[in-house]
């Protein structure tokens, strides 16, 4: 049935999204070259303006340029607004397709029970990009107001500049956008408990992705009605923030380039935070290229697996990484079901969690190799930055702005690529119809 | 049914296993520590001792000392022996709990049709053991001639040297244990065709594993009988030493220290050997430490893969990864089972697989992280060293001799662990009886 409908209905959705994003890219890129977005004179390069919308869009903040100093108030708007563009986007269009994959595999098992089986309509489009646009700027304004009245009480910052610092930072941080546009970073704030503590709740919030909060908002007192989605980001969450948390305290505790010329509190904030922003916020407060080589590779993991899906965080979700955990319990349990929260999975959904991971480790092991070859740069490094773009992280060891075109051309590549790739590539896989085909009979081969 | 039967029945094989590698580690290494078994004055080190036993009989090769100067002829027979014992137990050993496998997955799902249903006995035993003698000594006789006789017409070597040198590296290399006792090691031999290709077709053939050698010498002329394991254990074996090969001869060519010093066809001999190496046999005749550090990445990939089930190599195994393999192609060409080579995988196979590739993988990232943190080495040179041992390659980038103990003590603990680790788990994981449970209601949560 290979008919032009049929070819449609197969790529005619990803194509929309990937022309949709594409031109979001290019109309950046364009503003970003002319030197009205410029501070100082001359133009921007193209390609750092084209790798700064990517970024921007892909809300992942790696940057090949000092934000403040190449970018003035009107290119930091544009930033500003990629970024909203692309969160919501991701926010709206992933709901969407988990919607229309839940429909369909509902219909198709014929299980159908609470949620009516019936295709995507105008209506629920309106109804998720409204609570999408809602949820963002509800929690972006509370965050604005807090960092911005910060700002000006504590800093030496004019009150235009710390409302617009408050502004900017809020909507980077709920979606998940590690740029910063402060005079020196967010360093200088490593012990501020107000601004790193907002950051990194808008981090946290954002990265548990749209259903989760939409879930959150409606049944926020009824925990026991959550859906094994819901539970899974929470859990996914807490855990992975709390190992993050407490490897970094203790590997970086007496670090000379790290956390150790802070006192204990400082060190303990400065941990969470640098701990958080793994799923996937992306900011720093201390530096990353002076982290352990075992702090980095802990951090790779934490920003492979990511945050929530259908939201601003990266990586192969909590989700794909709970299955895949999940999955390994039963089979520990000797259980013939695998059981999340009482209740259990459906057959396959392990199968797309190993696509879906495989995929994303061939992916990240390539560029990685990729990378290395074209920069002679240390592996380890090379991997985080490479994994860093992938899970639309932004977190950096400082390498990026000097590497080579051709490097920089491959992490704004896995920046886009990871972005929405692994939505795409789970949703296609969910929504087709399996073919019956010739059942073969059945071998074993040994494993382990 | 806790009874002590049943407890006997569900830990015994497991800890008979377990303490029959420690008794005959234990008698190894008291072997070693004698001053009749070190080369020079004086006794060795208990550390060191213990090393060389556990690298031995978990045929790794990862060595803290130089094997030729730290042991005498005595020293050197031990560790022979130690190997030979290590890779016929594991080929028997496997392939028995294999068999059981078989019979029990075969017995529960009532599928019996070629395979008789019943228990293992002393009679399968018997055919294993000797099956494995008889193919692993007839094979190391073929390469202990060929290398000897080679040895003594081309080298400076007395007949008896010769010959000893012959029949233990033929050894070795059977059995994908990497310990050398030429006076230079195998660097010398990097463009010599018979010393390198014997070794690797040695290395090769071994790390197959019995099963397939064994189905091999029986329909080696009938390949459309061959199972699925000896499918995927052939092909994974002609697929990763292709793509190792091209890699390490392309980003190796022109590198000062290790292919560009060589003329074109040694490049090629000393990538295709090095490649091999891989599939874990251990040997080198490049510097490894000198290669580039993409290369070393493409490396612990391959070793963290590994040979064939139920042989002398290590890792998770060709047909582990080739399930997760093989479960990939069916999701991307939307298949509802998983074929391989016109057979069907068995529900609950790729589960297994994801247990071991997961727990594998949780083991080596580990382990990384904590000699990393203990030795403050470059964490892609710790990468390796952990890979090399637990998926007992021995190849090594040199630093082994200087770890601190602590760092030495983990390698010993990652051979040991991935030589019985998966075959135990995965055997465990297989033949357990799965209870009947409460069965949840389905549920969905979004993947990617
Ligand atoms: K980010
Ligand atoms: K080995």
């Amino acid at each position: 049935m290979a008919s032009r409908t049929a070819l449609r209905r197969r790529f005619g959705p990803a194509t929309t999204v990937l022309v949709a994003y594409a031109a979001v890219v290019t109309g950046g890129t364009a503003l970003l070259v002319l030197p009205i977005a410029k501070a100082g004179p001359g133009r921007s390069d193209v390609l750092d303006a084209l790798f700064t919308a990517i970024s921007a869009v892909s809300v992942t903040g790696l940057t090949t340029v000092d934000t403040p100093r190449q970018w003035n108030g009107f290119g930091q708007t544009v930033i500003l607004v990629l970024v909203q563009a692309g969160g919501l986007g991701i926010m709206t269009l992933a709901s969407l397709i988990g919607l229309a994959v839940a429909r369909r595999l509902t219909l198709g098992s014929k299980l159908s029970t609470s949620v009516e089986a019936q295709g995507v309509g105008i209506a629920d489009i309106r109804r998720f990009v409204t609570g999408a646009i809602r949820i963002s700027l509800g929690i972006e304004a509370v965050g604005a107001l807090l960092l911005g009245t910060w700002f000006w009480l504590t800093g030496d910052f004019s009150p235009g500049d710390a409302a617009w610092f408050g502004v900017f930072h809020s909507v980077m941080a709920f979606n998940n956008a590690g740029f910063v546009i402060l005079p020196r970073g967010l360093v200088p704030f490593v012990g501020d408990p107000v601004v790193s503590g907002v950051i990194a709740a808008l981090v946290l919030i954002g990265s548990l992705g749209f259903p989760v909060l939409d879930e959150l908002r409606r049944h926020w007192r009824t925990p026991r009605r959550w859906t094994v989605n819901t539970r899974l980001v929470l859990w996914g969450s807490v855990v992975l923030t709390a190992v993050g948390t407490v490897f970094i305290v203790v590997v970086e505790w007496g670090r000379a380039g790290t956390l150790g010329p802070l006192d204990w509190p400082t060190k303990l904030l400065a941990g969470f935070f640098q701990a958080v922003q793994t799923r996937s916020g992306g900011f720093n407060t201390v530096d990353v290229g002076a982290l352990d080589g075992a702090t980095l590779l802990v951090m790779d993991v934490l920003m492979f697996i990511g945050g929530g899906p259908a939201g601003t965080a990266g990586g192969i979700k909590l989700t794909t990484f709970g299955v895949l955990f999940f999955v390994l319990v039963a089979e520990m349990r000797a259980r013939s079901s695998v059981n999340v929260f009482g209740k259990r999975l459906p057959a396959g959904v392990d199968r797309t969690a190993i696509t879906i991971s495989l995929v994303s480790v061939a992916v990240v092991v390539g560029s990685t190799v990729a990378l290395t070859v074209i920069t002679d740069q240390p592996v380890g490094r090379m991997a985080f930055e490479a994994i860093s773009a992938f899970a639309t992280v932004g977190l950096s060891t400082g390498v990026t702005p000097d590497l080579p075109p051709a490097a920089q051309a491959l992490l704004l590549v896995l920046m886009f690529a990871g972005r929405l790739g692994p939505i795409l590539l789970a949703s296609a896989l969910a929504v087709r119809s399996r073919p019956l085909t010739y059942e073969f009979p059945t071998e074993r081969p040994i494993i382990g």
